[in-house]
């Protein structure tokens, strides 16, 4: 993971449809060495060339057979983010201290589904949209004061010049700092503004790949989890099913949730609702345990709508028939029987099979954003974040990935710079499991992951420590 | 609190525009002691003659002026639900016990605005609401298996004759509890049951208030806060500001959450996004942190849609000059300048100021209920769910509740049943302050609250030692 300034994301081309991540390029012996019997050797950077920022652990695994290549994707980025020049050549006013931009830490995992596409090109220009989305914001989070509510100059002068001039009269005797508040006027943070702009890289991210989608043949979608180091603190954005969690002090913070069918249930079936030609007379936004059969018209049936979390009996209609917007429980709950996750990028082109009922209009591009102010406690080098995908968690949960962090970092030197990377390789391999007559089975026998599985272990004893 | 029967909801009928709780009709000498020179006396049942069930504590008090009745309403029952008769006449099938019903206890706030006709009629209507809505369930909720996806007999039958026949064919041979489940079946709890009851019962109360609304004369909305305690489980369910908190040995677990414009946002923004007719040419679905004036077109100004939680610079345009959908921070966010929260029962002929926009399309009234089991932790006296409106939470925060929970209640016996009056009182009083020159002041002379205050206090130490 190299520093790499990032100005015009729309540029850089993407021809590969399966790679591997940039610090993940062994050498053929590493292949060799890698490439153990059974196809799903572990595999992390290996030498000091390829160190992670912060000495970040990194491992993954491909996948039990389901697709040739991992779907997985990862990107450890450290980008710097260039104030974009004032196209009037000025210096911008106030207490600007002259910084040119400032650097970010980024790391990253893309699941691809229906193929690795979106997941690759994702891999390598999220961290170009975010950068772009940061580069108006360089003087605003450089400056202490508040954030302007309002630029003063024309929308093409960007935020290089800013002014917090009255605004109901330009009248120059009020000194700006003595304003009264004439107008109620909501506080906007810092904060707030990154998480903004890393919502609208999401989103330009989205777009970028429905733009290319046909020249650059991209096929599928990805749930995508970015981790966000700035200015001291970590912002964790999650679309999709992936997850993060810190591990302080043995105890557990969750950074983020799943985006599923499930929990996103009352959204869909709300935009259903609102708008039922989206479900091409096929579907209904009813929810029902299990599908109803024709003849049991009239007869009462547990149901809930975009209103009701609990259930309630309804008699059942004509329209009832239709096959319900969400179905399905846990891994195997569907969106209009297709597709298992709700957020991500990607996946413009997914239909209902055999028909002409998009998808896409359901699914969200947008992350939530968690944030955690690194400065708000001591970190000791045993306290981590873990990004994973969901071949990790739907084997492992929270508890057991913080005994595994514990268990394994207590056998290495607090100052080892691998001991991430092991943490990570042994997260991976208790969750893909050994080989056995009956497949892939865990300790307790019970089956491991059959999916890829990726892993960052990323130590929070501050950057100073590892930078 | 009397035990009542409750058949036939839409046959009572309300025609007082303002009374008080059953349990709190005062004698003419308690009201003459009642009433103390500031007008602001708190009010709590006074002999034993009116105990409420539990020994719960209850306590209440008038607004400062704001209107010349309290908008605040109170009920607490302990409501019978009768199973329905079947309309054939046929005992139930399989191991119902032959018991004909439940009881169910309740406790409920409405804090009501624009009038109080709404409240008035919610806190004598919703229990009954509730009640009727379990009818259908008495004998599933009373049987340990599994509820019945689907009822076999027809609607009109109601729920008293179950079956759980195999759905694929009519085959004797096949012993019911040895069925494959050939069909992906989702299970449903019993408690499950009981939300989507509650759930509905708001949806008819809010019905019938819109259905008699003209020949009642009942005016305004309100915002509803219901605890059910059925079969060893609280369910509380919360629409609007309202707040529950059960306070355990000392430890806050909160009961509910505030519908406000400013939790609400995205929600209200999605529907005006997909339905802009509803904003009727006047407001924007997006939300700016101050109104935007004419000249500061072609500026850039913060701003957040439906799907952002942070904020971005957008050029304004012509459109964002309207004025916003939720607008304004904290207890002054509303929605289209209108309402401050956006769940609850009524306003159906709510209006924006001088126009014809209707406010009602964007509230909701259906709660969110949560459900704490009694029967998984052993409760102390000390114990207790405390119900209170947004009158007391906007100047005391759950830790000064909790303090001043334990605190009252260390200064009585464990058995008096007086104590959980003192608290309710105590609650009450150091919400609303005492009357100085400059008006209602805390001890700490910070402002006290202006509005209504309502508060019960349920004690959890179990039934058993209450009834």
């Amino acid at each position: 993971g190299s520093a790499g300034a990032a100005s015009q994301p729309g540029l850089a081309s993407c021809t590969a449809l399966f790679c591997r991540p940039a610090f993940l390029q062994l050498t053929p012996e590493e292949l060799r060495r890698a490439d153990d019997h059974t196809g799903r050797a572990v595999q992390s950077p290996r030498d000091g060339r390829r160190r992670l920022p912060w000495s970040t652990g990194y491992a993954e695994v491909i996948n039990a057979g389901k697709s040739q290549h991992n779907e997985d994707q990862a990107c450890c980025e450290v980008v710097f983010v260039e104030r974009r020049p004032s196209p009037r050549g000025r210096q911008p006013s106030g207490d600007g201290s002259g910084e040119k931009g400032f650097y970010f830490h980024y790391w990253a995992l893309f699941d691809g589904h229906a193929g690795s596409g979106a997941a690759v090109m994702a891999s390598k220009r999220l961290h170009l949209h975010i950068c772009e989305q940061l580069r108006d914001l360089v003087d605003i989070l450089q400056d202490p004061s508040p954030p302007p509510i309002c630029l003063q100059h024309d929308a093409r002068a960007g935020a290089a010049e800013l002014s917090r001039a009255p605004l109901t009269e330009d009248n120059g005797e009020v000194p700006s700092d003595a304003l009264p508040r004439f107008h109620l006027e909501k506080a906007v943070s810092h904060e707030s503004l990154v998480i903004g702009a890393i919502e609208n890289a999401f989103k330009h991210m989205d777009d970028q790949i429905e733009q290319e989608r046909a020249s650059q043949s991209i096929s599928g979608g990805c749930c995508a989890l970015a981790a966000v180091y700035l200015m001291g603190k970590f912002y964790v954005a999650n679309a999709g099913d992936s997850r993060a969690i810190i591990i302080r002090n043995g105890e557990i913070i969750p950074m983020s949730r799943e985006f599923t069918p499930e929990t996103e249930r009352q959204r869909l079936q709300f935009l259903a609702f609102l708008r039922p030609e989206l479900l091409g007379k096929e579907f209904t936004h009813l929810e029902f345990p299990r599908r109803i059969q024709p003849k049991e018209l009239g007869k009462k049936m547990l149901y809930r709508d975009q209103n009701m979390n609990g259930w309630a009996y309804k008699k059942i209609e004509e329209d009832d028939l239709k096959f319900p917007l969400i179905y399905g429980e846990g891994k195997k709950a569907r969106v209009m029987a297709t597709i298992g996750v709700t957020r991500g990028l990607g996946d413009h082109d997914l239909k209902v099979f055999s028909s002409n009922i998009h998808i896409k209009p359901f699914l969200s591009c947008f992350p939530e954003v968690r944030v955690y102010d690194l400065t708000q406690y001591e970190h000791c080098p045993d306290d981590v974040l873990v990004l994973g995908t969901d071949g990790l968690w739907d084997v492992t949960n929270d508890e057991e990935v913080a005994s595994v962090v514990m268990e394994v970092l207590t056998s290495y030197e607090p100052n080892d710079p691998c001991r991430y990377t092991m943490v990570a390789q042994e997260l991976v391999v208790r969750s893909r499991g050994v080989l056995k007559e009956r497949g892939w089975r865990l300790p307790n026998d019970r089956l491991g992951s059959g999916d890829d599985i990726s892993v960052f272990v990323i130590p929070l004893g501050g950057p100073g420590n590892y930078t």
